[in-house]
């Protein structure tokens, strides 16, 4: 029989705590902590030896630390003779470093992939990546799960079935995320287009399809300063929209993100819980979801060699 | 031609000036930013195509991010297409935990290694390494300079070959260095041996060696919280030493170092700036000696393709 282990690194420990409950498996021990000059120092509490290990960490911020926490403990799993390693992270940072935009820009998503590998990595279980092409980045298995099913959820009471909905992309990358929502709220999309008419001076957004008199529902995978998205919200509610909800998979929510989203025109703002926000004062449209059970069913599919994929829809 | 070129990045930039001052190299510029959510953001200013490139940062504190700013620079620069890159790491951090000194440690002085190198360092230029075994953590070269040779210089002035001098190793481990400085200026050495006579006992320290009525040097690789170097410094002084000097090459100084050391019977530190203290709350006891010269020196004989190693002793 093989074993099967769950470490909890400093990242999101509520989630891990979730995790670990709905699964039924307890988290294991291991000691994190930091030497006098800033160091860290981890120690694994109980054998290991010949285990399937999960390690939940997200690499939100402080992005630099909680990476550097999982990539040790990986290295302390490796040389205790572990079976596999799988690292659950339900936030991927770095993510958006994807590719050169301009020369002489790293590819930080792939150093980060190759940090993860060299370490010991033996799969990454992982959420709504800024672009699915970070899977290919590794060489070990990925699984992704997308948040849209989850969000979905919240719209699908009887309270938005008798809204008039519209799900809109605030950009054209997000567009297929957006037809997912769509299609299973059985509305039709709208898309923002952010256009500069001319160099230096402000974009424009204008806004394909219609959204007046509807209820728009905005949706992106990362909501960082909240800079895009509530100008978006504005735009939407200028076209005549009759009101705005905002939702995303990972809420990054840095800088003057809450203040922006209190002060705009969205209504509430629907968010995973993929990056921890307890401990921090949340603007009170924030409502979070959790995504516990997803990833520890994906946890238990993995562990039965079951395949993850349809729990991507 | 092969065109050199450094970059400093941010922990130690004064000391990376001189080294540019002292090898008639300006540095280059890069520009190193962080986005709103604390990541980090590497961009170089100017074409590296074909070039050899030093890069000069230590991993001093806080070390995952002096760590990750070096990671992200070394991958820049290998998607900038130059012809090799060269880390000039003064202070390796992360070198004390070289070994598993308890089961289920991570090794992450081979973890770092194995780091820099998936990144794409092709040479790591260092200085006094926790232990030389670090070396064989790389399958790139690693050249390893020592301090011994610059601290010693301090102690060999008139003043000091008045004095009946004795080099003090404050443990086991750092025998040999104590040997090749007790070599240079001519004296014996002594050796403080820390033994705890029973479990739960406060350890002992016993000096193997003679210090009475002498001026004792301590010397060390590494002084962090200062309490090994404090204690043995009053260990000597209770011996019947006339005076204490201490020396380290490397002053990582965290936590109550300075008040230690100003409380303590040391008369004079000498350290070397492999980690920048500028900016810090510096006890007057501290005598900081450059080492921009050997380091730049070191760069010119590997861009010339000489050997580096005379440069040892
Ligand atoms: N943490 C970050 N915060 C803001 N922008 C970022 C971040 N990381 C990368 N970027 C930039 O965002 C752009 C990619 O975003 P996108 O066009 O949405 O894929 C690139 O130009 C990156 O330089
Ligand atoms: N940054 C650090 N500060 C204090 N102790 C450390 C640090 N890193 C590693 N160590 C511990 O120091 C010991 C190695 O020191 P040494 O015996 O002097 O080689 C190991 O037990 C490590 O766990």
């Amino acid at each position: 029989e093989r074993e099967i282990r769950l470490f909890s690194l400093n990242s999101n420990r509520p989630l891990a705590e979730e995790i670990a409950k709905e699964i039924g498996i307890p988290l294991s021990d291991c000691q994190v902590k930091r030497f006098s000059d800033g160091e860290l120092y981890i120690n694994i509490e109980e054998s290991v030896r010949g285990d399937d290990v999960y390690i939940i960490q997200s690499t939100s911020s402080p992005v630099n630390e909680t990476l550097m926490e999982l990539l040790v403990m990986i290295d302390a799993l490796k040389r205790a003779s572990v079976r596999t390693i799988n690292v659950v992270m339900p936030y991927y940072g770095y993510a958006r470093q994807d590719r050169k935009a301009r020369s002489r820009e790293p590819i930080t998503a792939k150093l980060v992939a190759d940090l993860l590998t060299v370490a010991g990595a033996t799969r990454l279980i992982t959420m709504d990546l800024h672009a699915a092409q970070i899977q290919g980045f590794f060489n070990i298995p990925v699984d992704q799960l997308l948040g849209v099913p989850l969000i979905s959820t919240y719209f699908e009471t009887e309270e938005f079935k008798a809204k008039d909905i519209v799900v809109v992309s605030p950009d054209h990358g997000g567009v297929t995320r957006a037809r997912k929502l769509a299609e299973r709220l059985k509305a039709p999309i709208a898309i923002i287009d952010k256009r500069r008419p001319e160099a230096n001076v402000a974009e424009v957004m204008n806004i394909v399809g219609s959204v007046e008199g509807k209820t728009a529902i905005l949706i992106d995978d990362i909501i960082d300063t909240a800079g895009t998205i509530t100008l978006a919200a504005d735009a939407i509610v200028q076209a005549g929209a009759k009101e705005v909800y905002a939702s995303c998979t990972h809420p990054v929510l840095s800088g003057p993100a809450m203040e922006r989203i209190d002060n705009s025109s969205i209504k509430e703002l629907v968010v995973l819980n993929t990056i921890d926000l307890q401990g921090r004062e949340c603007s009170s449209k924030i409502k979070q979801m959790s995504v516990a059970r997803l990833l520890g069913e994906a946890i238990m599919r993995v562990h039965e060699h079951k395949s993850v994929s349809t729990l991507f829809d």
